[in-house]
């Protein structure tokens, strides 16, 4: 088993980097603060004897060799990038169990035949710069290199640049560090452990999403003087399509989900009707078909309520990725983990998407979930137990074992 | 009549201190460009011999003496602040055509019994920091000096502070200078006299404002975790009680206009619900009781879709002013004086809040409107004629010549 306390200690220590306004963490990618919570994460690893490689996307492979050097190694990880108003355990909970996994390794001075790596995805959240797993992405050869490059934030600053900025363009070409198999540990992010009281979540599926960007182009006019028929009302436009995102959601059954969580008014005055108004609207469903059905009715419905206004609208996808199912064969090892381990588990979806979503596209891969408090997730009061902490990094301490053989 | 070249050249100059991004201007109150613009028009004032007195809410009173030092002067002026995206004539050319006024006296060595004062009214726009008009506001004594202090940016800085910060807290107490009567020129802002080929709109009233805040406190939750029944969605409240602001306005008839201009999601990320959104409803009536129906209605409104969804709500009232009557006797001049000249004119109503809507409640005013193209405002393409703005100034000196009594 893993030293729990260890790993608590070094959760608590990496929050304190990028401090949120709540208690939790703003880390996001590319920053200061990453920049900042990555070196540490390389301290720790060369503390740990570990020889950190950074690749293109600057993700980072920090990597424990095994007795038989050629052979494929046993990936695992997460990521240590956060939202705006994150939590202290979101992606970083999965990285440092990794380093703890190695750790415990070290400890007991095991020897593997396979070489394990301790990976830090960037930007796996996708807050500064959509897509979400961007560099995950880019691994698996679903994005190209220079197309993540030219990504830009809000400010318009591109990717590519940040990435320099901070120091973590690597040298090596991404996605040139193959593996045997990818583990990745995260919070569930959602309240069904918790609630059923179960230990473990084992993921068999991750659902599918589309991120659907609308601008809608209005004409800036003063709200006291233009009568209402001369009016082209964006934000009345982006009222209309927010509250069809709902019923279109509604209509899609029980497991959809949709809502707008970032929405920017230009000029943004209260006496000037908008000029642009920019939302993106992120829809979900464990379904292929069902999901790209509900991605069309939204442009659909964007298209409708802009022609019945008289605004412009233009849409663009800037984040999908389809529903993914995870390693039976990995899934079936992490069952007998948990169970030779004494706790108790689950199947489930994840809701949320995660890297290992991407990577499953180039090896086995599988995913561990432990309970969060409420269910609370991408909120500062985020919270877990040590023990959850330290049971899901037991269950991931086992599947390396096995994988990586002792 | 006036130098209407010389006044176009002013214009002009005013436009190239806080340049637009799209040919207009950002120069909002308080800002460097608005110090900057401050300082032009206080070098011309002295060019022209007039003596600059600032209050306490950084308003400038540029005076030219009358034979009767005693007697009430005549205040004719409006503001040099913009919005965001504004034009180059919106309130600026009140500001330079009432210097043009006094050039013109000094041009034909005219000695007017009462003195003259040029007037430039502080923040305005209410953009940057609302209520709109809020110097006048505090002239007129709607608002406290302190309250008005008070007032804070998007950023959090406080009017008082940014005040001080730009070098105009004047030493004058506010509303020590009294005024025999107050005249402001202002582009219409709405298409009326350009369609219908007037030259001259006299304004007889303005219409009334309600700006009502509405905070809704949604919680901060994974948009892909967290199932759609157990979500406190603030954006969709937002975009529900816009569509009921549209419903509302149209059921208070023709006259009614509301729309919402300004809102902004926290914490703005794709993959978060919103715990908080922020918008501001501006609505507008000329009749008082059906203006505060519209705001009522409003408010029930947005308590209603709180309600309906769970989530929290706080209204707050950012800005008002009751419909105004401009005063008969000054009206009836004006359009004496617009015949006198040769112009077109016609009675009109304000769409729009001026300073003169607060003057008025502390000495006669009356308000003089030129066309403006498409009725466009609010907007940095906002533009009109050399030829329209002279005719204004025209009708402006012909009220002062009487009013001040050469
Ligand atoms: N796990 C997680 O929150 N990932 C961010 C991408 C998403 O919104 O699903
Ligand atoms: N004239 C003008 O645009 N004033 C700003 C206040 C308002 O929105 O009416």
């Amino acid at each position: 088993r893993v030293d729990g306390g260890r790993l608590w200690g070094s959760l608590m220590a990496m929050a304190e980097i990028g401090p949120g306004i709540a208690g939790g963490n703003n880390r996001q990618a590319l920053t200061d603060a990453d920049r900042e919570g990555r070196l540490l994460f390389q301290r720790w690893c060369a503390d740990a004897g570990l020889t950190v490689g950074v690749d293109a996307m600057g993700s980072m492979f920090a990597r424990r060799e095994g007795t038989e050097a050629d052979a494929l190694p046993i990936l695992i990880g997460s990521h240590l990038d956060t939202q705006p108003t994150g939590g202290k355990y979101d992606g970083v909970l999965g990285v440092l169990a990794a380093l703890e996994v190695v750790r415990t390794l070290n400890d007991l001075g095991l020897r593997t035949r396979r070489p394990v790596e301790v990976v830090n995805w960037t930007n796996e959240e996708g807050s500064r710069f959509p897509p979400a797993m961007i560099a995950s992405g880019v691994y698996a050869g679903v994005h190209t290199l220079d197309w993540a490059y030219d990504r830009t934030d809000a400010a318009g600053l591109r990717f590519g640049d940040e990435l320099e900025r901070i120091g973590f363009k690597g040298e090596e070409p991404v996605g040139q560090r193959k593996g045997h198999a990818y583990f990745e540990l995260h919070i569930e992010q959602g309240p069904i452990l918790e609630e059923e009281g179960v230990d473990i979540g084992i993921v068999t599926h991750g659902q599918g999403l589309r991120w659907v960007e609308v601008t809608l182009t209005g004409k800036e006019t003063h709200t006291g003087t233009t009568p209402m028929d001369r009016r082209l009302n964006a934000s009345l436009g982006a009222a209309r399509i927010i509250d069809r995102i709902e019923t279109i959601t509604r209509a899609h059954g029980e497991k959809a989900v949709g809502a707008v969580g970032q929405l920017v008014f230009a000029p943004n005055s209260r006496n000037i009707l908008p000029g642009k108004v920019v939302f993106t609207a992120d829809l979900r469903h464990p379904d292929l078909a069902t999901l790209n059905s509900m991605a069309d009715q939204v442009k659909q419905a964007a298209r409708e309520v802009a022609a019945d206004l008289g605004i412009g609208v233009a849409i663009e996808d800037v984040g999908a990725f389809d529903p993914t199912a995870f390693d039976e064969d990995l899934l079936a090892d992490l069952r007998a983990g948990a169970e030779r381990l004494g706790y108790s588990h689950r199947d489930m979806v994840s809701g949320a998407g995660h890297d290992a979503c991407w990577v499953a596209k180039t090896m086995p891969s599988a995913m561990i979930f432990c309970p969060c408090v409420d269910g609370l997730s991408h909120n500062e009061a985020e919270e877990i137990t040590p023990e959850w902490a330290g049971a899901g990094t037991d269950v991931l301490l086992q599947a390396v074992l096995q994988a990586a053989e002792v």
